[in-house]
């Protein structure tokens, strides 16, 4: 059985993990983190992180980005290995992380879901082939109507799963509009859509001499990247320091 | 029969015309313009468009947007209807096509097929309903790698379709990557896609609460332009002076 | 106000209207039948139908073809509304539905989305265009792993609105592995795909020579459905009896 | 410089493949071999093959099923490489492929283009990662109206690479309107449409709990088809004998 903290329980994501847990025998959460204590989730909940002294594998963060830093702390105090699934980070942040991941086990990455994970990989090899045979390779993104970032996380760790395949010789545009030449040969198009509800939609495209490749990955529900810290939590327990990936998680 | 001139006959599309208008028994080229007069077409060709006095119903024009100053002059002088479809006129050569279609029929259309001109109307409809329901709009494009402009035409044409309808109250939006806030409820965004010889495709997007609704058009081949090109000049045979678009050919 | 009956009240979709009914100031559930009375609903749940005679302007139903006849019967006799959202009933359960609807208001679509209601109007117009320029026409429809019917209800109903158009001059093929013969023109091919959780993919395709249009939508939650019923049920208050469509409640 | 005789080189892929060898410096056709001599083609044209002696490194064969079995014991016996093109042979017929390529290097594959056979290479890794997921997996394939054969080789061939990375415990399934029950855990769906001018489009579908990933490949042209014979034929030149496929020449 693995133990769980979950930091940010009484938000959105917090209560989605919170149910998907109750059905899962392998995992159990022990104590939950949130500064409002508004409902009874049937395990104690702390409003400040440092009187939660209850023993735990792993943490299991989907707050907001001002709660980060503390949290970075109390992990590596604790010894508690954390999933960190808050986005939004900046690059301050961003080194935090890498510095506390020296000391205490971090797993972060910029898609918690198992096919994201999956299609980083096959992308990759597939850039290798088809960038030498003369392909294109561009990506479309699409979110609902709330996301301010563009192009998303995910969108931006595919390209760079595309370009590491092909010594990072290629780089990104987000906006042809402003120009009137061709695409360049290097050049990775990323487009942003953005409307509606859409969970989260990635468009991996290959275009070549008179054939198209499309890699498509399609999230429905929220639930998916629940179930993906969920796994990531069981794969951290008893794990060694260091700064681990979802593909460390599928293997 | 409907007797025709090729401005630009030797050119790809030139070409394609050509071949299409031998198997049709409604229509005959009688003469061909081009600077390159390099082949048998089986008809006349003209490099100096002055001196092709050949009579005939339509001229069809695939040239340059260099060509098109003359090109007006030329069927204003003689009374010939023209099928313009050379793209990529300055805002200047447009005024001139529209002081010309005040004395003989001019055809211009952002895109010659048959079902982007449906499509056109069909979405405009669509977007009365849905707006009004909390809908979000957004337009990808997908072109080859040598095409230049961006967003192409026949977007841009879409998302005016969409406005029009709509009191013109919406803007579009080329790039989300340098803001960060969420999109805009009067706001049509369009991506631009550019990759391997992709001839054209157009999703139109609609984004509501838990549903997406997508018109998709897919051209496969520049036959179809070609087409629709002779299609419109059967439609513009004996036409009074006036700008025609393919919406009023397809009726 | 709009008051309803809740017709299977502790099933999946009856929770689902129950919550987003909480949060609509219009509409209230003033009581809930289910054989199943688990919960606290905030409203009373009958077990026995008969027993319910709370003041109602319509009852929604989504519970099983079972409870179908039963609630006819008791709708006519109470003189509510009633809006039928249950699946799979027999031809014969159809026709006492339509004897019950020369008696009191009944609302029953093959889908209660308000955008797959404009699609088959959309569809239908572009159907009379295309057909006769040649095009044919092709739906595949995707959905769960779970569910048995196929095609779905909803991608018969596409097809018939493409056919009303047509003088319903088309027959439907569900499988061309058994002849090795080229596809009729008067033919629609309906395919069926299955997996995962796909809550409901409807493509309605319209290929020509060298082009393709596609209309496309997509369900990315069964929310939707509710939302639907909810719409169809505020529209049914005080109706005249009559067999009514979410159509008409889009207008 | 590879020495090519074009067996169908008057029909409409040997005459593509014609135009394409005659820009590519590295391969030349020094005959071709048609029942129907009616052009000139820059190199001899003889209507018995028997009477065909002009030395060559490969024949490229796009022809009939009908002729198929003359021309391997044409390349047997002269033992000269053959890409074998032709579709829709019979299962005696790929016995005797079987048997001739033990005494010449015979190249057959269910798709000639790059980017389907790294398609099957991809599909099959993925699959075995998902399956084991608990993803379903479908297939839809697309070509045009006059295609006879359904489902397509290449979804068959897709198919069988999903199957083969999970010890051939899936069977397919190509209708399921005549049955009402819940899809097999070991069902591949494979859906067939057809329409238009479609040249070949291939959706391979895995669908999971909240999460699609779909790959897609999209034929614009039937050049890519010629393209992939005349890079095979580079690869036969000097080949032992044996079934070569497109993935061998990929690598």
């Amino acid at each position: 059985m693995v133990k769980v903290i979950m930091h940010g329980c009484n938000g959105h994501m917090g209560q989605v993990i919170t149910q998907l847990v109750e059905k899962d025998p392998e995992i159990e959460i022990v104590a939950g983190i949130d500064l409002n204590d508004c409902r009874d989730n049937g395990y104690p909940v702390f409003t400040d992180i440092w009187t939660c002294d209850v023993q735990a594998d792993a943490v299991i963060d989907f707050c907001t980005a001002k709660a980060t830093d503390t949290l970075l702390e109390y992990c590596e105090k604790r010894q508690i290995p954390v999933v960190l699934c808050t986005t939004g980070l900046t690059d301050e942040q961003i080194k935090k992380v890498e510095e506390t991941s020296k000391h205490v086990a971090v797993l972060k990455s910029a898609n918690m879901s198992l096919g994201i994970n999956l299609l980083m990989k096959l992308v990759k090899e597939a850039a290798q082939t088809l960038a030498a045979a003369g392909f294109d390779m561009e990506i479309v993104e699409k979110h609902h109507r709330l996301k301010v970032d563009a192009p998303s996380g995910t969108a931006l760790a595919l390209a760079d799963s595309l370009n590491e395949g092909l010594d990072n010789a290629y780089h990104y545009t987000f906006d042809r509009s402003q120009r009137r030449e061709q695409r360049d040969d290097k050049e990775i198009g990323i487009s942003a859509v953005r409307g509606g509800t859409i969970v989260g939609e990635h468009d991996v495209i290959f275009a070549g001499d008179d054939e198209v490749i499309t890699f498509q990955h399609t999230a429905y529900s929220k639930k998916l990247f629940a179930k993906g810290a969920i796994q990531a939590a069981k794969f951290l327990k008893g794990k060694e320091p260091g700064w681990y990936q979802m593909s460390d998680v599928i293997g």
